[in-house]
């Protein structure tokens, strides 16, 4: 038969056949009623999602786009930022830090460890003052959820702008820009936002547009106050994406339909189900087990095994698209994204798969130990 | 009934069906092996269009993050650059090098005006040299098409480097990047390349490419060789917008199968068709009457009609949405795209709407004449 496919990575992730059809209507022009329309409902929704009163502004680009406009707008030459990393995109805004010749300082992590609050604000005292710290609120690479709200209350407390990657957990996980005093969330349409890849959504709080007024680094297509200035006319200052804006406004609205509360709970809940399943097959969870691991879940592979080789084999055999390890995890652990277009039958997909792939392999595991672990997790509603 | 619609401006251009089917296909990871062989072919096509050697490196951006990138990649800070430009996007060569602090001279026309070699050369010479000469090819706001060959000769004798926004004209008319040297040409997917906004296409020669070791700006999503070092691995540096790169390939195909050459042939025979249609209505060209204007066709509102509000009309009458003026232009012309997926019964159905338009307006028009004019100069497959 025509293989099936199975798409279970953190990104892009799969799109609901609404956003695709919408897709897939003859073009419009982006200065037309049509669009406008779309615009207006879109922004909207989006403001809704990033719980903000604040404009969040639409890049046609990648997550990294986006995070670059944060450093050629918030920053000026010289300044002295701290950014706290412990994986491949935490390391991504220190590496944009110094590619703008920033004064960059760190406290960084091994990949996979959870950022303390009390750590960044040692460090922050330490330093005697940044003007903006740079936050990771899902570590894609490890599965590692941070406590975005305590870290950004001893950076605030210490009167730093804060700014955060929120590219794979919006919409998946509470991210509240408004109450949390996040100075700039970013986010990208192709993770929990159901969208294909090519839109980068950046919400600006006041604090960050004072700081923006100061910024001098050269920069036009990424320029915050020449995009607000176009979304205040209900316009846009270039060509967007039209089509990915018009699946976006489409998806926002899948997402306000199901309600964000929804969306959350069933968020942890596919996350709980992965990590019982992952357990009950004898894997090792490489992310923590905890609650706040909704977004991806990361599984050391058994030893003897390289995590490479079985993401191979699963796509290979079975059509499904896991993801492997990053850097110094390559070939050391597997992911499983769950996030967005996702539900538990995409779960015990991906668990039944990676029990399959594991028992050829040799690995002695129960028939159908996770798939079922995995069922009774997700119906418990309740932390297990 | 429900409400035909025509798009016909100089971008977004119409997409053809089998480009929206490909759009709307589930996503697939941008790393997985669909995606790398569309990817690999997609590259290989592009460079047969942009008839070059050269790399051509694919941004997720509107042709504006294309051009910006050609500024932050090319120069350094206090670098001599000459901008030639008659419009709105000449202007805008402008604006990006002043926004990167660059030592600007300009070549500058009234808007309409067609560029002159000489002009420039004369410039260059009272100059002394500069390190970047920046053109347009088709000035969209204008319907003016520069002779590139013969602009780009005199600055390459004259050891200047030169980058072509060729945004709206690619795959419409000639561009001959390696034949003309051309050094950088920047192309965007929403125009004769029959795909929806969302990529930047961008060419760099090895001339280009020494500069670009030398620049010193500030720079990630957009640095050429974070690009290059992906693309010759067909990986992407960034996750792109996939579904496009997806249409893209698609399209590209299609020109290619009916053959760039008969494309271009196809461009100018609608160029002239438009053309004669508007002259037997009695309105006057902005644009020059000339086979070279094969992109967008500028004219002027008829005495006491304001041409915004001609375009209003047409979309709210009859669903055809053509562009109006621009900048000082703003209500004096109207445009009318003819690139990419177009044909002669798309000329005519803008020719009538405008015959509509104007005679409900009050103007005098002989029933039927542009249309009849335009099929008369299409079939003659030669100028008349």
């Amino acid at each position: 038969m025509t293989e099936k496919r199975y798409l279970m990575t953190p990104g892009p992730t799969p799109v609901p056949p609404a956003v695709l059809d919408a897709m897939g209507q003859p073009i419009v022009h982006h200065r037309g009623p049509d669009f406008v329309a779309v615009l207006e409902r879109c922004l909207r929704r989006v403001k809704e999602v990033f719980r903000t009163e604040s404009e969040v502004l639409l890049f046609t680009a990648s997550g990294t786009g986006g995070m670059e406009s944060v450093l050629s707008n918030l920053c000026s030459p010289g300044d002295r930022v701290l950014v706290v990393s412990a994986g491949y995109f935490g390391e991504r805004w220190a590496k944009l830090a110094s590619a703008y010749d920033l004064e960059v300082d760190e406290v960084r992590y091994e990949w996979g460890a959870t950022p303390s609050a009390d750590d960044l604000a040692a460090r922050l005292d330490e330093l005697g003052g940044v003007s903006a710290v740079f936050l990771t609120q899902s570590e894609t690479s490890t599965g590692v959820v941070a406590d975005i709200q305590a870290l950004a209350a001893v950076a605030k407390e210490r009167s730093a702008l804060v700014a955060v990657d929120a590219v794979s957990s919006l919409g998946a996980i509470p991210c509240e820009t408004d109450s949390w005093e996040l100075d700039v969330v970013v986010a990208g349409s192709q993770k929990a936002l159901m969208t294909p890849p090519g839109l980068a959504l950046v919400s600006v709080s006041d604090a960050a547009w004072a700081a923006q007024k100061r910024s001098t680094f050269p920069r036009f297509y990424f320029d915050w106050e020449r995009s607000r200035a176009a979304q205040e006319k209900l316009d846009v200052a270039f060509t967007p994406a039209v089509p990915v804006v018009i699946g976006l406004d489409v998806a926002l609205g899948l997402l306000l339909d199901e309600g964000l509360e929804t969306v959350f709970e069933r968020h942890r809940r596919l996350g709980r189900a992965c990590r019982e399943g992952v357990k009950a097959m004898g894997l090792e969870l490489f992310s923590p087990d905890e609650d706040r691991s909704a977004v991806v879940t990361a599984i050391r592979a058994p030893e003897g095994i390289d995590s490479g080789e079985l993401v191979l084999t699963l796509r290979d055999r079975f059509g499904i698209t896991l993801a492997g390890g990053q850097g110094p995890l390559k070939g050391k652990i597997f992911r499983i994204g769950h996030i967005g277009y996702y539900d538990i039958f995409d779960i015990t997909t991906a668990l039944a798969g990676v029990e399959l792939a594991l028992t050829e392999a040799g690995a002695d595991i129960e028939r159908g130990a996770a798939v079922s672990r995995a069922l009774d997790a997700y119906e418990a509603r309740a932390p297990v």
